[in-house]
């Protein structure tokens, strides 16, 4: 394996402003081979990636092992340690992804609009990379291979932070991806991980390394996500929180509410889709309150309700103002009865996030007005605020989901990561 | 008449900072209202607003005549006195201006895009508003009515900020605007005026009012921009310069060169559209350099050449390295001969400002490349750079022509004043 040094190892960590420069400068001389590359070229890059991760399997297990030892003697959490562990399985997987992102359509160049003037002139707009993509990441290695793997399909350079546990694993791993790029005759620039813990270094992209970072894409914790909102002096795809609600309406059938509660609440509770709060219409509390609420409690999962909740099983706990803004991520749940579709909107977009948020009911206006007046990013008609996720969006993969309104809001994938520019088609026309 | 007045007119100006927090907080009050309203009720708003602009004419005269006085005593320049000047026939026209825009499409609810997935889930793409819109403006009245109705058609809420030198009448027709949206029964604070010449306004808009503004658009020179993309803390939909290059490639047609050329430069030197430099290719120089340039100089233009170019006409005069990078907003042009397409797209990548760029040729491989791989916002083959316009789009207007690469590129109109949302239509689908 002919692998590409991330960086000169040599760089001086202690300049951290100036290594953070070099690598915005490589990121911006790389970029324009990277957005005028052949489908094929990047194709064959991501393909020669996948072997390479493949290839260098044993060194990641190596590296990880070291970032393993390291966390543990640090003291960090279960949940830390196995968002950090590589098995082999798992580097299978990260191959895996980046072959699925390989086979993706390429969107650049894609035509998004045609217009033909009375003047005969043809105007397309197309699909363009956005340019250089700094991606801020923690503890999960893969983000390495397949963040990188979605802004090199786009076109787009990308610029890769590693959390300070996962810099040994991750650097195997950017490796790899850079020698997929060298072997098709890419820049390996076009994929940079930034060789330092220094913090200095989150700062520096921050500040958009002077011009040349377009876009910053933070992959964490809420903390992580509340900096760069808070610092960045780029745009941002991202979102803070994922409060998302299911409204069980008037109309709803009971069988359909179950399945979809328990489903949107407790398939996996750590993503930023799964539902934080149950709003039941008070039409139907009578005879769908208490059935929702004991199963959610028979499942395993913690109720915090309004007293009229509370009234329907005594394993429910009080909820109190600060539950209904909580995103929890956990087997809890903050339930209250409301007095129809103008209560429920407000309440959703009183202490929701924007994120996803779901009805569930047979009344189509209902429906209607629900997916119309609630606005976020994703609004679901009877289906499970699970599917909030690019892959289930049929886009192949997302580099996260944005709650903000400008440029992509829900899943962000390889379309989304795209800008656009105006092609204009002429016989010599002048303008009056 | 029922004008609506802009703000209290008791509002204490030197609170300049609560002032503008209680602007925020009313455009984000009526934000919700427009963002729903429905397209009848915007555009019978936008019809009374047009109706209102007529019947307030004398007012706008008087208040103009204050505001010219002010500007003649202040030593303003013709042009700028230009500006600022309304008469009954351009008071017609802002009139007409807000009811073409009516009558365009409703750019919000528009599915911009439709996805069936195996599971039976169809998920769709819906153009949605972006939020409230902040304009910086200048000395030209008119935009208060047009950059505001442009905002409103796409569900906004606009801030307006005009010039000090305007300010009297724009107020007039801000008025003019909360009257029409208020007979629509829409809240009349969806479209505010600033009240104040106080110029902490604009930095307090910038930094984004609490949250309260979505996107700032500068409408002014280049001052008032760089001092916007410089400090704003939210996006901004601008462009800096219009250096704009015609690149006449070895397969052009000289008559339709001339053609472009002399349109692309003269037809109206100042607008960002305009040509600023020419290129010409070696191959043709003999044939193509001296008529081009003989035309231009005819027509009235300076020319600024390297060497070459200065050989065909004594009257050229030798560009220096800044002129490479200048837009001139005049009937000036600086000439270059180039060796080639390669060195024609490295010449507009280094000094061009990314905005319109235009070759001339019959060769198809050349314009492909040259449209491909000049990374401005518009690209045109075989057309002058002037048609760089939203109503030479079919856009039905513009608020401006953005050079960012994020949300949105090239002229800005009403579908590119929208974010979109995801709209998922399920039947009780859970994820697996």
């Amino acid at each position: 394996m002919n692998v590409v040094a991330t960086v000169p190892k040599d760089a001086a960590e202690t300049d951290i402003a100036g290594l953070m420069r070099q690598i915005g400068l490589r990121a911006k001389a790389a970029q324009r081979a990277i957005m005028l590359a052949a489908p094929e070229a990047k194709n064959a890059a991501l393909m020669a990636a996948a072997a390479a991760i493949r290839e260098a399997g044993p060194a990641v297990l190596a590296a990880n092992a070291l970032d393993l030892a390291d966390a543990r003697a640090s003291g960090q959490t279960a949940a830390f340690i196995d968002r950090l562990l590589l098995t082999p399985a798992r580097i299978e997987g990260i191959a895996c992804a980046v072959e699925e992102i390989a086979s993706l359509p390429d969107p650049v160049g894609k035509v998004l609009a045609r217009i033909e003037r009375p003047n005969g002139l043809v105007i397309e707009r197309v699909a363009t990379p956005l340019g250089v993509i700094a991606v801020i990441f923690e503890s999960r290695p893969n983000v390495t291979a397949d963040a990188g793997a979605l802004c090199l399909k786009s076109g787009n350079a990308a610029i890769l932070r590693a959390g300070s546990d996962s810099l040994r694993t991750s650097s195997v791993l950017a490796d790899a991806m850079r020698s997929g790029l060298a072997s098709a005759g890419l820049p390996a620039d076009a994929l940079q991980l930034v060789p330092s813990r220094d913090r200095a270094a989150v700062g520096a992209m921050l500040a958009g390394l002077d011009g040349a970072v377009d876009v910053v894409v933070p992959r964490g914790g809420k903390s992580l996500v509340e900096r760069v909102q808070r610092d960045a002096r780029v745009p941002v795809f991202a979102h803070l929180d994922g409060n998302c609600h299911v409204y069980v309406h008037a109309g709803a059938d009971l069988g359909m509410a179950r399945a979809i509660v328990l489903n949107a609440k407790l398939r996996r509770t750590g993503v930023c889709g799964s539902a934080e709060t149950l709003l039941v219409d008070r039409a139907v509390a009578e005879t769908h309150l208490q059935p929702l609420v004991s199963a959610l409690l028979d499942a395993g999962c913690a109720v915090r309700g309004d007293d009229q909740t509370r009234r329907v099983d005594n394993r429910v706990s009080e909820a109190i103002e600060a539950d209904w803004g909580t995103e929890y991520l956990d087997a809890i749940i903050a339930v209250k009865v409301v007095g129809g579709l103008d209560e429920a909107i407000a309440h959703v977009e009183r202490y929701g996030s924007h994120h996803t948020d779901a009805i569930v009911t047979a009344d189509s206006a209902a429906a209607r007005r629900f997916l119309a007046e609630v606005d976020s990013a994703i609004v679901l008609h009877n289906a499970s605020t699970q599917f909030a996720d690019g892959g289930e969006f049929g886009f192949g993969g997302e580099i996260g989901i944005a709650t903000g309104r400008m440029h992509a809001r829900g899943p962000v994938g390889v379309e989304q990561l795209c800008s656009y520019k105006y092609r204009v088609l002429g016989a010599g026309q002048i303008r009056p």
